[in-house]
């Protein structure tokens, strides 16, 4: 998984409708230090995020594993809140 | 999902047939200020896209799931027209 | 597969069910000297890793292949602890 | 689908049954103004290329999808010779 | 598929039983002229390959469709060793 923030949302209503129904939010890839990089993404948030908050992302066919990204069209999804990191 | 801006086609006629009447977009990733990025990608449009345009494009396993490129040789679609933007 | 170190762990409590019980670790890539790169990922440990150990990371349908991770919301699984490594 | 270019090719005679039968290209990916990047992949022919020329190439499980490379061991399979660009 | 040179090997004994049965080479990614890159990966070797010798790795799901890796938990296989490279 990458560590993400959400950083904004995208709207979009020409879309295929494997996306419907999806809140879809921009997100970039945070460094050990929660200093973004210049990394930027768009996903499916399962868990109700906000902004600023820092997110698991998982990507590939396991972005369409989730009960509720199943058999939709979406390679991104946000599946945890990071609430606490513990380094050495 | 990944970002992208239309800049232009490419065509051609000598292909295998699992990609026989997709219209091909030549895509440049986008950063954040919709700047491009040195990434290019060719993708096929599944929602009627046109130059300049700024688009989401889903790789892998998923861009073969769409109504429009199931079953074929595909690994870039565009699935949605970015109308908006909102950052915080 | 990559070699990782780990330095640390992810807690979080808001997640995707595909996600409850498994250890999240924060890892990072190393080279062949085992300096670490500015790569990180989280991942799940499935051999019981210690801090600053070094392991080999699957990534994509791999990871969600183990015993452990089977059918899960997994991209990156710690499958083995490097005990040893041989350079010409 | 990336845009290579054919730069050479490769011979082996010891390897996987899965790759049995192909040619195997030397491809190296191109900008949108067709100079080379410093990204080399090995690829398989499906459309009969020759050198010099530009070709869209497919990764992951869609290299496997073609008829002839359908169950083979293939990361990367070229599906389209480019006959020409246009960019805005 | 990526072109690499096998540069050692790495032990594990702790690691989840898909992999057990393997020689995991370590493997660095090769540019046209045979000099190596930055990356480096644990590949599975299929072939039979020795030290400085170069080879062709698949990654993601294929490679775990060789006869030797399927169905284990592997993400990077040796298929080919190569044996000549012909550039125009």
């Amino acid at each position: 998984m990458k560590m993400v923030k959400v950083i904004g949302s995208v709207t979009s209503t020409v879309k295929d409708r494997g996306l419907e129904g999806f809140k879809l939010l921009f997100v970039q890839s945070v460094d050990i230090d929660l200093k973004g990089r210049k990394e930027y993404y768009i996903a499916v948030d399962t868990v109700g995020l906000g902004e600023d908050e820092v997110a698991l992302m998982v990507t590939g066919s396991t972005a369409k594993r989730t009960d509720i990204t199943k058999g939709r069209i979406v390679d991104g999804t946000l599946v945890a809140k990071v609430e606490r990191i513990d380094l050495k």
